[in-house]
């Protein structure tokens, strides 16, 4: 009988195997085969005291086999007919719907959007980590408070308002998987609505509001920032104000007051990104909007930038008429952040830890912000840098200097690609968008020797 | 001058804090006297000579201290006039918008949902975290795939694979931060379409559904499980053929027949819910469904149940033409699941040390269940407690047990919260839903004495 078998091409003589065992081993040859049709429907299989002896295994775990898969649906069994192959639906291509080649990675790596990966604090999130498990009681690892645990929403409360100039009292707080669901949840909450956003600004944010309902409206951004006279009806509004995106700008006190007063008068609401608040490098940095009008303004802060975006952690404070419903929202989107990370960076505020490492950052980063300078010195307008990880830097044909970067082998951003309309304006702006945080400290010099060369600013 | 502050009530003689020194205190504590009124709007603050005299700081710390305000719209500066404190919006009332107190915990927990969370390996964890953190790129603290991260895609797939007879090639798996946001992708993929779900089920589950924008209508269960061939029109269905929630049945392989030829006749997609597929305790665990159907069927699993909720770990595996839109909606919704617990997870699995502790987890459980069969012996119509981690136990008024229950102090689900349909048919059945997986496990014992004595079946 052994021959029925080998006649379908199935080889059921298998080592057993150290996790599951001989019987687990029979059926998952016999699944196998059904899949992939060496078992056709409808053929009667022998019957396990044959399929016993000729395997050398127990009745039993032959009978097991068989009962295993007829309660899956592989095999069926009729008193008279003995163990049949079921027919199985059709099965799916299985090609890959999408090709994994990645592209590659490109030689010098200026692209904006990142911080340098390399000095992320390993060791000292490991401990955070450590001390976060040695001292979370049982409870903690069961479901949590959508908003958050209360330890990083206290932890939150004190930084935000110390660093940033936040009011933000913990119960105002929602703890999120960093500043792209903040956006998310709260595009949901207002269901609909228009949204302003910066023009230029990133195009991902403006995507995440669309792809979560939201009606997207560009709003210009002048030497000044974003340009709040011209908000009209929107019913909310999405600004960089310590940092503009990819301008670099930092919001003028007027224009400030501005948008508070459109807030106000509309009943508008304000949506901060303070994506690289902790980051200024001349003065001291520049508090967040929230602070003067915390009842029209939602906050959206994250680690990402000062730890890494592998961690996936946010913030968001909020008028406390949103509060309840963006903790809705986050509850039916994936419950709550995962709990030990939110515990390890409340550990690492309290200890300070954080603080000194986001110093630590701010000098490195200044410094490399200086030998930008120094190196393209004989570049005007290099513009933005006096906070954050990008400068705007004007060039007079993007296109052109594109496309030798891209042939000396180093990737950069391009002021282009940030405009709301696709179509270029011949009056428009053009600039490489230099992201000098994201190389790691051993290329960096390297890289900005290729960008000098790029520019025509080479020695 | 000294007379001007302490006129309105502010304080600036502050002591200079280790953190941020004397002109941040200065900042802090005019912004909060701009804030709160006690320096009105249009005020004309003393000159910074003055100002530094009185404070004995120096002039350059008193002016920068304004400069900064002035920055930020707190005050305003006009030649001429001097510098003024601004008008603030209206602020928002200060209370919390939601009660913090807690529903009191009950003595004695024995609701379904949750895991022993005692049980949680927090050693294991934090050696797998140690491991992931010292083996992973510095790439790995950047953004990543929205898929989630190969290692443990891969590691996924060969589990899947193995104790779960899941077909899951990693290119077909989308990690997730827990079931809820699998469900919630997946709806919002589905665009509004109707999706079935089963009668009885969890309302949480309905809840999330309708939350991001799909229909639900219900799909009846009985004693073989959900009623396949009740199907029509629905888009999609939700099913748990391991172990119905709430009533424990296993999926008949006939009714598992009928879901699949549904699927493959409609055209309509099957949601696998393969939460406790692990815990079977008298006989091998149900292969899933996705098996016989990978075409048809998305697969949908959890660390939940294993390792603990807190992690916010899931996965889901795909048909093939569902991988991009899924991967997008997650993009967009949160960019990727944190990056640290996805490679410890795979540590974890790799290292088998995930296998040792799912059977570890298994004996206690069926443990747990041998106790409580044994403990209400007397009662018939304990339903559902081949697998899982709940048990459904008839009862003839669900009100006046839960009554009794309440009153012991004792916690329990009741199936009547579980029907689609409010309003209580009077031909329902009524059952208690007993979680016994959630006490820890020294409360155990003493929580299924007061349960067998609420039932009546005490000694």
């Amino acid at each position: 009988m052994d021959d029925f078998w080998s006649g379908v091409g199935v080889d059921l003589h298998l080592e057993p195997d150290s996790a599951d065992g001989r019987r687990a081993g029979l059926e998952r040859a016999l699944r196998d085969a059904v899949r992939d049709g060496r078992l056709a429907p409808g053929t009667r299989l022998p019957a396990t005291r044959r399929l016993a002896t000729d395997l050398g295994v127990s009745r039993g775990t032959a009978k097991a086999a068989y009962d295993q898969l007829v309660a899956e649906g592989y095999l069926t069994a009729r008193q008279g007919s003995g163990t049949r192959v079921a027919a199985l639906p059709p099965s799916p291509e299985t090609e890959s719907p999408r090709s994994d080649a990645r592209a590659r990675a490109p030689r010098f790596d200026l692209r904006p959007g990142s911080p340098d990966v390399g000095a992320f604090p390993a060791a000292a999130w490991l401990r955070a980590l450590r001390r976060a498990i040695a001292s979370a009681p049982s409870l903690a690892y069961d479901y949590g408070d959508p908003r958050g645990r209360i330890e990083l929403r206290t932890a939150l409360s004190g930084y935000l308002g110390r660093a940033r100039g936040v009011l933000a009292p913990p119960e105002r707080i929602v703890v999120t998987s960093g500043y792209i669901q903040g956006l998310a949840l709260l595009t949901r909450v207002l269901d609909g609505s228009t949204v302003a956003m910066e023009d230029p600004g990133l195009p991902f944010h403006r995507d995440v509001v669309r792809h979560n309902g939201g009606t997207v409206v560009p709003v210009p951004v002048d030497a000044r920032g974003v340009r709040a006279q011209e908000l009209g009806e929107a019913a909310a509004v999405v600004v960089t104000p310590a940092h503009q995106y990819p301008t670099g700008v930092t919001l003028h006190p007027e224009r400030r007051r501005a948008l508070t007063d459109w807030a106000r008068a509309r009943g508008g609401l304000i949506v901060e990104d303070d994506y690289d608040g902790e980051f200024r490098y001349d003065r001291q940095p520049v508090g967040a909007l929230q602070g003067m009008a915390p009842g029209q303004v939602v906050y959206l802060g994250t680690a990402s930038k000062t730890l890494g975006p592998a961690l996936r952690l946010g913030w968001m404070v909020l008028p406390p008429h949103l509060v309840d419903a963006v903790a809705d929202a986050k509850l039916h989107s994936d419950h709550h952040t995962e709990t030990i990370g939110q515990l390890a960076l409340a550990e690492l505020i309290d200890s300070h830890a954080y603080d000194r490492h986001v110093r630590a950052c701010r000098l490195r980063y200044r410094r490399r912000r200086d030998q930008l300078l120094h190196r393209l010195g004989a570049h005007r307008g290099v513009r933005g840098i006096a906070a954050g990880l990008h400068a705007l830097i004007d060039v007079p044909d993007e296109a052109e200097v594109l496309a030798r970067a891209e042939a000396a082998g180093l990737a950069v951003g391009a002021l282009g690609t940030h405009w709301h309309a696709p179509a270029p304006a011949p009056d428009r702006a053009q600039g490489l968008v230099v992201g000098y945080g994201t190389p790691r400290e051993r290329t960096y010099p390297e890289a900005l020797e290729v960008l000098a060369e790029v520019l025509g600013t080479g020695r």
